[in-house]
Order: C-alpha cells, then structure tokens, then sequence
C-alpha cells in the first residue's frame, strides 16, 4: 500500500478513506463492506464492476475476480488488490474472519435482501460476536459535496452537453424524426469527447412532450410543435444533465405561454437557491411560481437531484427529501410542465453550490426557445 | 384489463402471467412483487424504470410515477396502471391492503435489504397476518426459455453483431487506435438499428488484450498483436453478445497457438451440448481442450451466461452452476485465455439450444484470424 504525503492524506483517494475511516469510528464499526461501483470507484479509483471494496482503520481492499485483476492492480494506488477465487461473499467472510472484525457495515441500500443474508450466514463463527450492520449513506454523503477535481470533470461534461445542444438545434427541421435527431446527439457526444452516455438521449415532440422520460419515436417534427431534448455526458466518469425545450417555428396554442412559466420557475430557484437550505424549500421556489400559473398539477417530479458518478446521486431536491443543500453539492434544477395530449416543456441546467449561491455548470441560452423553420432537403 | 383469446393466453404476455400465477400457487403466495426492470417488461411489456408489477391469481398491475404514466398506459395491454402517489413502497403497504393480500412475495435477489425492511414494517397491520416471503428466480426461469418472438429480436441483434464485426475488420490498420475502433463499432450499430447498446464496446490490443474486460484505451494497433473486440447489440431490448479475436498480420509469438486452442474449445463445447446437460459439464467440454494445452490456469471465468432482455442472465454456464440447459435457452459460449503482458483470446457466440443441439445465432467466421496489414493513411 501506498503511503500518501501529508498534503495528499485530506485531498482525493487519501483524504476520502480518511473520512470513511472517521465514519466507522463514530459508528463503532470495525469494517465497511463496499458494494455501489460508484462509491467503489469513489474510495479506490477502480472503474470495473463485480467488485467490492472493504475499508477498515488500517487497511483498504479491493475485492475482484480474475478478469479485472489486472485492471484493478493499474487503478488501485492507496489499497491492496485482492482477487477472489470462490465469489465475494466468500472473500467477505474470510476477510473478515482474518481481520478480526467484529461489526461489518454493509449498504443496506446497495446490497440485495439475499446477498446480506448470505453474508450473514457466512460471517458466523461459533463463540465469535461477529455481525453485519446496515450502515447506508456514508460514501453517498461524501461523494455529494464535490472536490475541485471533481467538479473540473462535472464541468467538462456540462460542456458537452452545451456544445451538442447547439449542434442539435442546428440539424431540427420538419420531418426530421426523434430517433434522427437522438441518434445525432449521441454521435456527437461521443465523437467529441463524451465517455459512455449516462441515460440513453430522450427527444420528445408534440404531444409526445407530456412524456418526461419517454423513448425516442419515428415521429416527424412538425411546425409549431415543442421538442424536448434531455441529454448527459460523462467526462472520466462523471456526469452532467441537461434539458432544453425548442419550438419549431412560433409555438402553437398554450405551450409558449408554459415554457416562460417554466422558465420563470427555473430562475426563480436559480436565483433564490442557497447554501444550507433544505431541499424542500429549493423545490418550492420553483414549484411555487408554477403554482401561481395554475399548472401545479401538471408539474408531477421533484426540481432535481445530485449528479456525479452517477446520473442520480444525493442530494434529493424534492419536496419529501430531507437534504439540505451545502456547498459543494452539484445537481439539476429541472422544473417541467406535462398536458396530457398536448405537450410539454422540461428546462435543466446542472448548477454547482458555490460561495454560497447557484452557478450554472451548464449555459446554453433559453431565453429564446424558437428555431426558425427548415424543411429537410 | 383486456381479455385475450385462449390462444394469446398461452403465449406472449397472457402465457407469462399465467406461468407465474401458476408458480404462486405452487408457493403458496397471494401476489408477486416484481421489482426487476427486466422482470417487468417481460411480463407487462413496460419499458422504463422506477416501476414494479404486482401480480395475483386475478390482477395484474404495473405501479409508476407521473413521469411514466402516459407511457405505461400505452405499453402495459395486459394489466392495469396505477399511478403512486407516495411512492412505490407505500404502494405495495396499500395494494397488499385492498387485495386481503396474505404472503406477498419479493424477488430477494433484486430488492435491497432496505427496501425489504421499509415493505415488511408497512404491511405490518393489527390482527392481520401479512408477510412479505423471498421468492427468488420466478421470473428469470422464465425468462430463460425463449419464445419465438423473443428469439427472431436476438437473432437480429445478432446479425447486428456479425455485420459490425466485419466492418470492423475492413477498418483495422495499424496505428489506429482501441478507442477509435470501439467508437466505430459504436456508431455503426446505433445507425444500423441497434438499440442502446447492452454494454461499452470493448477493443483491447497487444498486451491489454490480457485484460478480459478493460476499457478501450488510445493504445495504437501494431503488426503482429492481437486485438479483442467484444460488442454486442440490442433489438427490441433483446440483446446478442459477440468477440472475435484478430490478428493484424501473422500473429507473434504463441499467441496464434493460443487462438487456435480457443477456438477448438471453443468448438467442441458447441458441438457437445445438449439439452438437458449440466451447465458445469457444458463448461468441461471447453475446459477440457483448454486444459490439454496446458493452459487451464490462463482461462479464468466461467464458458458464458444467459443472454435475452438483460446481457447476462439465467442460465449461468460454468464450473460451479446448478442450472441444466434446457431447450429454447440462449447463451454464450465464450473461451478465452488470458496471458499477463503477453495478451489474451476470447471467442464468443450467442447461440440457441434448438432440437437439442447447440445452433449459433452469431456466425461471423472465425477461422482465419488474420487480417492483412494496411497503414493508417
């Protein structure tokens, strides 16, 4: 095992198993079991699946089958690499039993029903109290509050996502169907920088737009009609999240009148959000100018939630969540309208909590949602 | 709820309620709780996330949020939508309620221990005995028998995967890299009808090709060495999975031995399974060949996995499996020796048992490995 300098000891790999370490301490336990690949990832720097992490006071492994052994010995630098040869459960218990450990907290979040019970079963020794803890949200409360390193790669891939937006707005015209103009998203990301997509793009019009997380169609876009386009990059394994609504042409009917409510509410929380507020208060600045339109009903998810590894991480900005917002954390402000058959509008940013207030990780305008019309040639 | 004819009830989604209603019964379970998203939409052909099904001898109902109702009312034919309020725990508490339900049933290997305890303190009522009760594997048993809508979806992914693999093999030059080539395939794919890919194109070349499942690097092709290229494809969520080995040029060293050795394993566990065969026996016939070239130690993971709406599923084809190879299951059959800094081999097809032979839905050659030499221009 490595041995970090001081300096390195709070910063990056170091100073993250340092603060689990703080965890278990506070929490009286002798071990964590790691299961998420992201907070695996996280704590050792490993980017394969099918393993576990195993952080203790004096000692950090990675657990892993021959195919990532190699892998896991270039990536892992401030851990031991261990590989399995009867499974992970297996390697629990023998850790374990080798260790001494007395408590092993496991994510009961993470972990299925069968596996902790296996691991229960396994762990048990005659005349030895050995037992396993649910112990969830350690790594997760970490991995919310991000490190400049961290937030570079965020912003990196927010990037992205800006750039292809307006890559995006430069190919719609009528007829051109959803799948085209997904499939022309995802090319772009990928050609120019993006790693693996976090969530397949979601292109919706028309009134397929009242479906906030539908599947692409072979529906052509037509005048007047709203396009949603929600869409992700990922930069050395982080993510961004974004969301803008267009109109092909001047919108017909009520839809231009919902976008600028929804847009008003996107500011609205934008400006207003701030370090040490509860989630619940966040979402209500925005739900609140919805509400004052009428179309409260109609706005039926949470503002937002934590991005990083992965697309979905804490905080929870909602109005059941119990976070509190800090500074630090990233995640989206993503307030939407949905009218059954009509249509709809979603407008996301990624937004950093920094000094106190919001900035915007992603930038793309949309103060003006209309594209001018073109037919395909 | 739709009434399908007799003979619907049979097949397709009607048949698939029917067979776990008659598993219920067999256990002794008032309704199912399934949670697998895979689960889900091979019973109520339901496609997005964050829903589950709740299935009794005489309902059958999918349970979402407001972001995918729309899209569950116009996929699910063959059960009712109900949209939670409160999420899907507490809908479980309320649905469990109003049906009298008495054992409800889980899939143990796919809910968390802390989603297990929320559902098991809310069914809790007064003078009323409800359970919830692990029933793992109804739902993949199933699943792993293919019908034969299921089987045209991956035969056609697989056909996807064999055309890629030789417009792959047009492109490979030296000097070109992993990540370029895995980016091709990529986008090959997507523009040639596959849906999103069921996992990350890996190319690995020269000594990383030792690394059975690393991720592409800017690593440039050179004469002699050996590159992997594993992908594999989607078609209406059914997926194939696909590797060839090449050699650019004549290969180095041992390693054009070490291929052909693979591939006779490869051959011989083809030619010999069966149905009704043990999955470890199934596995020997490869090994076996593996093991008189001395090089059983260098063959480290199991001969392949199931293969349909997810990339690995029932059943599981190795050494220490308990699952016997029935006839209608697809698989891989996936051979690979992995030699540290030298690099490695795999082969792999996607293939069907039929009339109790094994028969290949991939078919791309792999008799010649070599591809001739060409310069980047």
């Amino acid at each position: 095992m490595s041995r970090p300098t001081n300096r390195a000891e709070t910063t990056g790999f170091p100073g993250r198993l340092k603060a689990v370490r703080q965890a278990l301490k506070q929490k009286g336990l002798d071990c964590l079991l790691v299961a998420s690949p992201e907070n695996v990832r996280y704590l050792l720097g490993f980017t394969g699946s099918s393993s576990w992490a195993f952080v203790s006071a004096d000692d950090a492994v990675l657990a892993t089958d021959s195919r990532y052994a190699e892998q896991a010995r270039c990536q892992v630098q401030f851990g031991r690499v261990c590989v399995t040869e009867r499974g992970l459960i297996d390697f629990a218990a023998r850790h374990a039993a080798e260790k001494g450990v007395r408590t092993l907290g496991f994510e009961p979040n993470i972990l299925s029903f069968s596996t902790c019970r296996a691991i229960e079963a396994r762990i048990a020794e005659p005349c030895i109290d050995r037992r396993i803890v649910p112990a969830e949200g350690i790594v997760e409360a970490l991995r919310a509050v991000k490190d400049d390193a961290e937030l570079a790669l965020i912003q990196a891939a927010a990037t992205l996502a800006d750039r292809v937006y307006v890559h995006a707005c430069s190919l719609i015209r009528c007829g051109m169907t959803e799948r085209q103009l997904a499939l022309e998203i995802e090319k772009w990301l990928r050609e120019n920088g993006s790693g693996p997509l976090p969530f397949s793009v979601i292109v919706t019009s028309g009134p397929n737009a009242a479906l906030p997380h539908a599947e692409p169609t072979d529906r052509e876009f037509a005048q007047g009609e709203p396009i949603v386009m929600d869409l992700g990059a990922t930069t050395g394994g982080y993510c961004s999240d974004f969301t803008r609504t267009v109109f092909l042409g001047e919108p017909e009917g009520s839809l231009g009148d919902v976008y600028h409510t929804v847009l008003a509410a996107q500011q609205e929380a934008i400006r207003g959000i701030r370090a040490g507020m509860r989630a619940p208060d966040a979402d209500e600045l925005a739900r609140s100018v919805i509400r004052r339109a009428g179309l409260d009903a109609a706005f039926g998810h949470g503002l937002g939630h934590g991005v990083g590894l992965a697309i979905h991480e804490s905080p929870t900005v909602s109005g059941r969540s119990t976070d509190v917002l800090l500074e630090g954390m990233v995640f989206t402000v993503e307030p939407g309208v949905y009218l059954p058959q009509q249509g709809g509008v979603r407008i996301e940013d990624t937004v950093v909590l920094r000094d106190g207030v919001v900035q915007s990780l992603t930038c793309a305008q949309k103060r003006d949602p209309v594209i001018p019309l073109r037919r395909t040639d």
